[in-house]
């Protein structure tokens, strides 16, 4: 638990239970924030080091005071032996910055998340390409689990290095996961068309993402390519065993939290969606397939590490729909993320992680 | 021209110009304000009845205080008579009241624009299934024409009746037209992925569209038939000479307006699509074909009468992604039928629709 | 607890915890649904009643589906009888409701709190006159406890009945307090600027607070007489000992959630203003005495029980400005009257409130 | 007029028509680009430089498509002489950049709008401490007009070099006239709390005005001192003859467009309030007094260059409220520059600004 200021805790004075510590790199970023507001509600972790290189010195909950009363420490200066006595160092930092640190936390035995994208790809060569840097570990790159529990949750138990999903690949990747693993998919079109809230790009300053422009506005981006598009076909390819036709086209929503997937593909008449998606999903705690012909809101995960799946039949021909909502910043990120430490670390895997939506 | 507090027009001292008489049944809602707004700027009619059963009596400017200086008239209750000197009348109405007072209307040689659907379908009983009501002049139909001057301009300038294209039918046929009428899309599958802003939902009490409802939030609605799919159906038809195989999901954006259509299909590689969209489009005035490459924002179009396309290739197979945006209330609705008045009247055709969109 | 499908109880295998029933009448507002989002981590209380005239029977998470694998029951008929096995009783309903049902549920032992005016204003004819109808239980009016527990803290731990503050009373109170409790504003006038999002309108089908009305706009509402005033205005007499000058201007934000009051006053120079509000709150667990010179946010509290007070002096005269903050469903309704219920039955005040303010 | 494209203009053939050239300097902001949108309208004047340092060589409708058909430019490189060709400049770049330009255009012959703060304050160590810098042209302070036509009309139509108000200043200037000037406010407080639209932060990359930072949030800001409390000081000065208690709080608005004045003052019942206002603007083209009562909505007013205001009576003493609303792009900004435009090269007052604010 964070050093809290009045915070109730029903483990207070429980001495029995050891508490881990954990360490987040680059934590002024909307998934630092997020991964310590989340943190404070989980008994069984302290968050021991934060760094931030630029905002060394200033009072976390200065900059965030959301977190007054629950963060009480400062920002540090990255230091990589101030992240040795960590049991498990979160990298919430841009891409290229994790690949460079993970090979010496993890010699120490300090298990490491990334929630950038080094270690997502399996290929360095595509990595690269995509990315426009070259890998800093790419040798860390086989032994990374990429961290998606209802894929892997097995392997992420016993994982020193997890690569965190990408957003748009979370909501996207679980819109697809039964159809894909039921193998009833092959030789169909998928095409993913999705919607971001503009947390998605980061605290930077940045014209496109000011209120005045990205305000009162739609539009698409990057559709020609971006680099979440790798990361989905990767997971394509490796359940169906071959290359889809896989279309992905992003677009910015003027909403802060949330992501919107409305995935397209075709399917014979005989199979039942409804039930295939009941059934992979039904042990799930993350993953809620709404009644049958629901229309998911985002708002209705907001702030909550659940994702809301409704597949659907449409037309009278072989047309398959699939509409997915997350949280951005939880499943697609923080949250996701401390469902990957829950594991790693043996914790219940829901811990921290699970409280209604807010809504409205 | 209204009646005027001040407003600058460069014919008042024109005495040979003819002011034309037109009247609105049902001002009361977005397109009704917005048919007041554009017509406001222009010096060749004059609204001389603007209809409303629940406030009749009350100042236009009292619910709509953008109109004061502009529009000096009440509302009145509707009643035929008073719209026979009228040369054109606009049905801001919901579905199902302007085929109740057209057959009338035509008949005192009064020009009918009707901004919902009644007139949109050519099949009467497709039309019946999807609104829910029998049809009160079904012999109008045939005469009809359907108000998309992209298609039917000449038509359009004969017409006494004349059904305003829906929103979403006006955003994805302009991002088909180039591919159907070329004759090169034969057995593709066609998908409109469309995004929409909350006044396209209308004005009246709903909670569905609060703020604290529809704002901070994104969803499909409708996903398994929506009243746009017949009408966009119909076109792609007429066209084609044959049924496609054709998907449409809407869904609802937390802005006011705005509409956004993500338009999928696929085509042989040797087609040189930007010529072919550029080409079809370069004496159109209201459609503009952005660079190669571009996004188009719905900010760019709010207010104002325009079209913006961009017509991609993405990946390396036979995908073609059509990106485009209208302003519901605009080029989706009012501004679409006072195009169409121009038409019908004999006005240029981009009269009191010339003017830049507001951004931001 | 409610019943959790799969909700994480630390208590769940501590079988001497004695678990009180509460019901809530008219939970289908946005006062209803964040009592229960927030009872949903209260693992003293189980939510045995949630009552609904209009939506009897439908399942309460179909309607409000953040609530899935959290709340398992259905909306019932209001029917007194039913709450009778409650230990208290959440009137989430419009003014004038719990004003009826109280007196028989006190009768058989069952503590009420409303969340709507009924009981806030001592003076009946006052009432009367601000709510326009007969008040049906006046005589209760002298025992209902005004919910503030910055004031009344200790009357409401023994209170059968209490009066949940509006939303704007609690911004405005908790802002001037310190300055009314110490005696030196005597004769001063005060200013309170208000601003409050749309969900404070509540959850009814309204043009006003639409999406494409309120949003992208801002206005003064209610400028010659809000019903909060008298409710202010009877707390500052009470502290005062007199009438003061005070007056009230609301205003709609583009918002979904969140208060910000901006209390003008004056103040000799002598006194510490800061000092005063740090000494005064130091021991409250709900309010927040900011860094002095802060400008505390909307989105600092929102989803969280706490009020962020800035006091500050401006220019060289005497002005005093005081600017709070609060979540005004949570703060300014459900959430303090889950401090209320803390209090009326024995539990930890802060219990299922202590998460941080959601930020982005 | 500007190279249109399509654009419809009723002179288009009226060879005598003197056409102006204006010059606008630093137009990659938000009043650059809306003084561009507004000049598009505009038949009387030619923009033929439009300067950016920074994106010199590119066409102006790359950066803002809304202008795509009507501005047919490239920005260029800042520089003098190419400006010397122009009857007018604006200067719609950041504070301390037109105090070096000014006095080379001015000694030949071309008119200055200032659009920043340079020359709004008269007294040089005032201007000096409030901005930072020291002036560079502190000569030109004595002869700038303070360009507020409902004060100085007869004084900008002689003027060489016009300083545009800052946005609060209009919309509290505005709203204080009337009680200012007929000399019945004296030893009044007078308190401005205001609140304006994120636009008004201009279109620098900006961490605290970012969508995901600044949306779906409200706060005060420079509570303690804005720069635009000595400007409207100054004028309740001029106009007093005095100094007045006068206090200034401005907030951040989640909207784009919009300032909103909420102004308090004190005043002898016996004064006829709503008539005084009435009066004073009766022939004003942009300043509306609203029927008595009204709650004036920024909405009301965007895209246009009017300023609507209600005056009200609150409570049963002396307090006065004045709410006041403009777009502080257009009346706020680029409108009020072309108003002050107009009437300095002999237009009409009202050309190009004259067409009905964007509603909804």
């Amino acid at each position: 638990m964070l050093t809290c200021l009045g915070y109730y805790s029903p483990f207070a004075n429980q001495e029995d239970i050891t508490v881990k510590k954990v360490g987040i790199v680059g934590a002024t970023g909307y998934t630092g924030v997020e991964l310590l507001r989340l943190l404070a509600m989980h008994d069984g972790v302290e968050v021991t080091v934060v760094t931030s290189r630029a905002n060394a010195g200033e009072r976390v909950d200065a900059m965030f005071p959301n977190l007054r009363g629950f963060v009480d420490i400062e920002f540090t200066a990255p230091d990589e032996k101030s992240l040795f006595v960590c049991d498990l160092v979160f990298f919430a930092t841009p891409n290229g910055i994790a690949m460079k640190y993970a090979p010496a936390l993890l010699e120490q035995g300090v298990k490491v998340i990334d929630l950038a994208a080094d270690y997502r790809i399996k290929d360095q060569a595509v990595w690269e390409q995509w990315y426009g840097m070259d890998h800093a570990s790419p040798d860390l790159l086989s032994q990374a689990i990429y961290g998606l529990p209802e894929i892997h949750r097995e392997k992420i138990k016993e994982a020193q290095l997890v690569a965190n999903p990408g957003c748009y690949p979370t909501a996207v990747t679980l819109a697809l996961l039964p159809l894909l693993e039921s193998g009833i998919l092959k030789d169909a079109d998928i095409i993913a068309d999705c919607k971001s809230g503009a947390s998605g790009a980061g605290r930077g300053a940045n014209v496109g993402t000011l209120l005045a422009e990205a305000g009162d506005n739609f539009k698409a981006y990057a559709a020609t390519g971006h680099r979440h598009l790798p990361e989905i076909s990767q997971t394509i390819k490796r359940i169906l065993g071959e290359e889809a036709d896989f279309t992905f086209i992003p677009h910015l929503l003027p909403i802060i939290r949330g992501i919107h997937a409305t995935v397209y593909s075709s399917l014979d008449q005989q199979y039942d969606l409804y039930s295939l998606y009941a059934k992979r999903y039904e042990n799930e705690p993350f993953v809620d397939v709404l009644p049958e012909g629901s229309h998911p809101e985002t708002r209705s995960v907001k702030s909550s590490n659940m994702c809301r799946i409704s597949p659907l039949r449409v037309g009278d021909k072989q047309r398959v729909v699939v509409l997915s909502v997350i949280d951005n910043l939880v499943k697609g990120a923080a949250g996701q993320a401390i469902q990957n430490m829950n594991l790693m670390l043996g914790f219940e895997e829901t811990k921290a992680l699970n409280a209604p939506a807010l809504l409205p």
